[in-house]
C-alpha cells in the first residue's frame, strides 16, 4: 500500500470554500443550565441541523464536488446505512449525478427510506462487512463510479475539517474543542482547522470506552481494530481509519474515554436542558465536558461539535403516544 | 365586577422594552422537510429556546418588573405547575423579590425541583383548583405578594405578545401567524402585537379538540369553561380567560381544531426532522399548518411559535435507556 498524502488545513480551507453554497453554516448555542453543570462554558456547535441532520454533509459534498465532470458522469458509490450514506445521496443530487448505495438488507426501513428520498439507487446485501465491501466493488467495477469513503479519506476529511472552521470563526475565544471519535474524520479533520490556532487551542476526541480502538491505537502506536463495540453511540462502532490514525497521532490528540451511563445522561440533558435533539454520539463529547472528572476543563471556554440529530424516535418515545 | 381595560399594541412594545434585559431574543428557524410536508414556507420561532424553556418568561418578567418597588418589595405569589411558575421564580429572582408558588402536593417532583431551584418558595396543597386558589389567597393575604395570573392579566398579555413583536421583527413578510391556545395569554398578546400589520397579516389560534373551549366560546359569544379536557397538550387544557376572550373576539381571530393524532404525528416531525424539542402543546399550531386539510395556506409565509420545550423525558425515553 502507498502512503497516501495527508490532508492539510489548506485542504479544510479549500473545502469551506467549495461546499459552502450547499451546506448550511451551522448556528452555535449556548445553555446557562449546562454551564452551570459544567462548570466551564459550553458552546454547541450544531451539526445537528445540518443538511441530512449531520456533519457528514460536509465531508461528502466535498468529496463529490471535487470529482472531474468525467468521473462525477459515472457516478459515486458508498456502502453504509447511516448519516454518510444519506450525505452521499444528497450530494450527488446537488450535483446533478447518480449515487449507489450498498445497504445491508437488515437497514431500518426509515433509513432506506431517507436514502432513496434523496434519488440514490439503494443496492441491498447480506449484512456482513465482507460482502458489503464486496458488493460496494462490484458496483464499481460495473459502474465506474467513485467509491467515497465515510472517514479514510483526504477530501472526506478536509470536508468534516469545515465544521470546527466555521466554528472557530463564530468563536474565536474557544480553548478547548471535543468531537466524537469512531473512523476518525470529524476529528482529524476539526484538528487540522485547528492548527491554525497553535497551542491555544486544545483538541480532545471523545470515545466511548465500549468502543476504545482509537484510544488503544493512539496508545500503542498501532492501529487497533474496533472488535464488539457496545455503545449506545451507534454511529461510533466503527475502527479508526489509517489517514485519521497518522493525523491524530502526528498531531498528538488526547482521547478521552466516556462510560455508557455518563452517555445517556448527557443526551438527556442536551434534550431537556437545551432542548436539542442529539443522536447519541453527540452526547459523547458533551460528556466528556460536563462529567469531567478530573475538573481539567473548570473555567474554560469549551467548544463541542454536536455532529449529527438522526435518532429514530418510533419505537422510543412515539410508539407509546406519550403515554395516552 | 368591574369592566377591566385591554392592553393594546402600545403595552406589548412597552413590554418589549421593559424586559429586553431579562429575556432571550430566541432565533427562528426553517425546515425543508416541513416546508415540502406544509406546500408552505414555515417559519418557527423558538420559544422553546425561551428562557425556562417557554414564552412564559416573557409575560412573568414584564408584570413583575411592571411592579412598584413598594409592591415588589412584598413579593409576588401564583398557583402553577407548569412554565408560568417557573417564569414566576426567575422573574421574581432577576428582581430580587420573594415568589410564593402555589403547586399541588402530586405535581412531579422534577417541576418543584425547577421552580425551587430558581429560589421560590413553594407552598404545596392538595390538588383541585379550589384548594389552589384558597391557598393562593391566603398566601397573598399574609404576605401582602401580588398574584400574577397566567393569562387573564394585562401586564402577562402584553408580555406574551412580544414574542411575536420580534418574530414579525425577524420576518417582516409573514403572511400568517399561528399560535396555541389554551388560557388564550400567547394568542391574544400575538394579535395585539400583529394588529400593526393591519389584514396583511391574519392570526389564527391552534386549538385541540379535546379541548375546545376557546372555539366554543368565540362561535357562541359566551365565554365557556374548559371541562374535563382530553388532550395531550398538558399546557392548553386551561379555559380561556376572560381578557384573551375580549381581544380575540374584538379583532376576530379564527381557531382552528386540531386532533390528537395530528398533534403527535406534528410533535414528532418536529423532533425529528427540525431537530428541536417541544412540548405537545407547541406541536398543534404546527399540526395546522402542516395538516391543513383545506389547503388555505398553500404558498404562504407561515409564522409558528414554537411555545415550549418542557418535556420530562425521563418516563417516556430515556426510562427504556435507549433499548440497551
Amino acid at each position: 500500500m502507498s502512503e497516501r498524502l495527508l490532508p492539510t488545513l489548506a485542504d479544510v480551507r479549500t473545502a469551506a470554500r467549495r461546499i459552502a453554497p450547499h451546506v448550511h453554516r451551522t448556528p452555535v448555542m449556548r445553555s446557562r443550565a449546562l454551564d452551570a453543570i459544567a462548570g466551564a462554558s459550553l458552546y454547541f456547535k450544531c451539526e445537528n441541523l445540518q443538511r441530512v441532520g449531520a456533519f457528514k454533509m460536509r465531508g461528502a459534498t466535498n468529496a463529490i464536488f471535487s470529482l472531474s465532470d468525467a468521473d462525477a458522469s459515472r457516478g459515486v458509490a458508498t456502502h453504509s446505512s447511516g448519516n454518510h450514506a444519506q450525505a452521499v445521496a444528497l450530494a450527488a443530487k446537488l450535483r446533478g449525478i447518480d449515487a449507489h448505495v450498498v445497504m445491508p438488507e437488515n437497514a431500518p426501513a426509515v433509513k432506506r427510506a431517507a436514502v432513496a428520498g434523496y434519488g440514490a439507487r439503494i443496492v441491498t446485501c447480506v449484512s456482513t462487512l465482507a460482502a458489503r465491501e464486496q458488493t460496494l466493488a462490484e458496483v464499481v467495477e460495473a459502474t465506474g463510479a467513485t467509491a467515497i469513503h465515510p472517514y479514510d479519506d483526504a477530501l472526506v476529511i478536509a470536508g468534516q475539517g469545515t465544521a470546527a472552521l466555521e466554528f472557530l470563526e463564530q468563536e474565536p475565544e474557544l480553548e478547548v474543542l471535543i468531537t466524537p471519535l469512531g473512523g476518525g474524520g470529524l476529528l482529524s479533520g476539526t484538528t487540522l482547522a485547528a492548527s491554525s490556532q497553535g497551542s491555544a487551542l486544545r483538541v480532545l476526541g471523545a470515545e466511548p470506552a465500549g468502543a476504545d480502538d482509537a484510544h488503544r491505537s493512539l496508545t500503542s502506536g498501532v492501529r487497533q481494530p474496533c472488535l464488539n463495540p457496545e455503545t449506545v453511540a451507534d454511529g461510533l462502532r466503527t475502527s479508526l481509519g489509517e489517514l485519521p490514525f497518522r493525523i491524530l497521532r502526528e498531531h498528538e490528540v488526547e482521547v478521552r474515554l466516556v462510560e455508557e451511563d455518563a452517555i445517556v445522561d448527557a443526551m438527556r440533558l442536551v434534550w431537556e436542558r437545551v432542548k436539542l435533539v442529539i443522536e447519541p454520539s453527540s452526547a459523547v463529547p458533551v460528556a466528556t465536558a460536563i462529567f469531567d472528572h478530573g475538573a481539567e476543563l473548570r473555567g474554560a471556554r469549551v467548544g463541542i461539535v454536536l455532529s449529527g440529530g438522526n435518532v429514530d424516535l418510533g419505537a422510543l418515545l412515539f410508539g407509546s403516544r406519550l403515554g395516552t
